[in-house]
């Protein structure tokens, strides 16, 4: 079968170099996931459903064959997806006309020769190297995605994942705490998600491959011309024990849409994304907003207020309720709550003194500051401030016969 | 009549030594309050109880009679007040052993001579000298407040005042951050409460002094000694120009319940309160806890996660949801929320470009990228870029048939 008017051959031998699909289909489908990643620009939500709804495949021939809205609409009725079908229709009316302009099947096996000569293989969805949480994106998903990676994949790195983000422009400070959290959380066994930018993202991998932890990269343009050119040693790197992924195909350059798009793929990708160091503007915040748009966790690091790399960290405090997060040890319990006890808790004080008065309570109701302070042998001062702590946290109440548990 | 068995000419001679009530029953009841305060700790919700419902007087004469709980309770009928008799006799059953150990006529009116000889008045709720906001305290109000003020009263500064505390050992930068933030606060018209110890409070004060503006104090012990004594001279300035006051009369030292319950009247004098710098466990953490139990506005200024000094104040942010503020604006914002359409507000790089496209999209509904781009006469790039910004807001949203206003 004939694909973008390419000899089947052709179609075939592109898709075999980027990929160790061996099924006729899966081989016709690696090859359209690829066409699709380059006749479109990232996050086509009306590509995304146009796949999602006739396959890869049949959807590139709509566009070679360019279908009327009507054919669209039956096909979908024969596929059994009338429910969908005028929104597909409709998807199809407001896309077609992006897509046609971009349809060049030269352009196309230049980008499959690109990969194969970069190593970069070409990953679908449900591959053992696609990030699975990227299916929240819904039909802002990737068709495709390109990546190059070591022999171990890094599929099974996600599911423990966490994004660090932050500004080209960091500060000595914000490089500090990004390698005491990188090399924290890989010892608490988190896989490190970054954009390999300069500044935080940089200094993010490294920790992490210092600490001989996982580490993952999403860059904004083909694999084959890694961005930015200063990283093209760290990138090799990461792709050497992690990986490197991107939506666009070789050849394609980095774009502002681009980036923010890319920016998507970091958050959507992990378990919770880390902002470490930011300006007011800096591009982390618009990760940030991703992460925050798709109910992921999001944290963030506070700085000086006389910073103003920390800017941005501290407005997310404000207008995105990120958590302040300062340890590893906080970022861990934020990509995964259930990892700690102490969350959310009020534990102001609750020190020796704190936990024998409870003790004590837990035995009596109604004692007075003296018999607290009898019983749990503290003096009274301490018995009274330790009590005024503890109403305070809500855990006593003093009552007209006393004090007591609350 | 007689009050705790002395001649009525003393009582009405040392309620005249310390107010300027002119009525007979007035200054008895000056004389009461300021006796209870003599024989209570802070904070004794029993007494304030009592005193609520029999008045200060009588329920002095309660205790220097020794009443029996019955006695108590007949009194409460034959005021009307049924509803609270039991509860009544009840604090009065838990409180009067206390107070009893504490009736010293000599005892109190040596303090109402010191207080005389060091200019010390005495406040009862509703004088003009009394903070209102105390009433949120209930029957943990204060029965009366000691005051040294200049020729102006500072009751009608508590309306627009803030309260800036934190640790005694601030660093520079919290030092820094304090004074910015205090000037600034008083530019825009607030008055500045704090405790008046070193480090933060210190500067709070000092730098309201600095820019010409009203400041008050909350000391835990007698004001006839001011506490710490490095900072009598500047307990006089705040003195001349805005308040000091104590709960406890003059002759009282310290103790840590005082200045725990110190701490509640800084909160509660209070619109909001702001921790600029405090350790884990700092003191200043206990005033947060204190408005955050009172409803109050509670903020803290973040700083690096590397300083100890901060540590407290990141806990704020994930213990207590305290509101993250980096400037004096924030702070009055904070304070008077009205004041700032901003807050809460997703503004993330609403810049001229957005708000361009939110009036086309106004005007038009489902326009490709190409053409916001067109009428907004930006470029494609920069409006895919600010229309996924604005998406990310909750602004804008792409539908199969282009974008929209959400």
């Amino acid at each position: 079968m004939s694909v973008m008017g390419l000899p089947e051959a052709e179609v075939l031998a592109s898709a075999r170099s980027v990929s160790a699909a061996e099924s006729h289909d899966d081989m016709l489908s690696i090859f359209a996931r690829g066409a699709w990643s380059c006749i479109t620009e990232p996050g086509d939500g009306a590509a995304g459903g146009l796949v999602a709804a006739l396959g890869a495949v049949a959807a590139l021939s709509a566009v070679a064959e360019r279908w009327s809205s009507a054919r669209v609409r039956d096909r979908c009725e024969s596929e059994g997806l009338s429910d969908i079908a005028d929104a597909v229709a409709a998807a199809w009316a407001a896309g077609a006309s992006r897509w046609y302009g971009r349809l060049d099947s030269s352009a196309v096996l230049s980008s499959f020769a690109l990969a194969a000569r970069s190593h970069v293989r070409l990953a679908s969805p449900g591959a053992e190297d696609w990030p699975e949480r990227l299916g929240d994106l819904g039909v802002h998903a990737p068709i495709a995605l390109w990546v190059r990676c070591g022999p171990s994949t890094a599929g099974s790195a996600f599911p423990r994942s966490i994004a660090l983000v932050g500004a080209r422009a960091a500060t000595g400070y914000g490089e500090h705490v990004t390698l005491e959290s990188a090399s924290g959380l890989v010892d608490r066994g988190f896989a490190i998600v970054s954009g390999a930018a300069y500044g935080i993202d940089g200094m993010a991998h490294r920790s992490a491959l210092a600490a001989n932890g996982r580490t993952m990269a999403f860059l904004a343009g083909g694999l084959d011309r890694p961005y930015p050119s200063g990283h093209s040693a760290l990138i090799d790197r990461i792709a050497a024990t992690g990986a490197v992924y991107s939506e666009v195909p070789c050849g394609a350059a980095p774009t502002k849409w681009r980036f923010l798009q890319r920016n998507r793929l970091i958050a959507a990708s992990t378990r919770a994304t880390v902002v470490l160091e930011a300006g007011r503007r800096s591009g982390s915040l618009n990760t940030a907003g991703h992460a925050s748009a798709l109910g992921r966790a999001l944290g963030a690091v506070p700085g000086p207020v006389t910073s103003a790399a920390s800017a941005g960290c501290h407005r997310l405090f404000r207008e995105y309720d990120a958590i302040c997060v300062t340890t590893a040890a906080e970022m861990a319990e934020l990509a995964e709550p259930a990892s700690s006890g102490e969350h959310g808790a009020m534990t102001l004080a609750v020190d020796e003194t704190a936990r024998s008065i409870l003790a004590v309570l837990r035995r009596n109701v109604g004692l007075s500051i003296v018999e607290v302070a009898e019983r749990t042998g503290v003096g009274t001062a301490a018995a009274q401030s330790s009590l005024a702590v503890l109403e305070l946290e809500g855990s006593t109440r003093e009552t007209a016969t006393g004090w007591r548990l609350a």
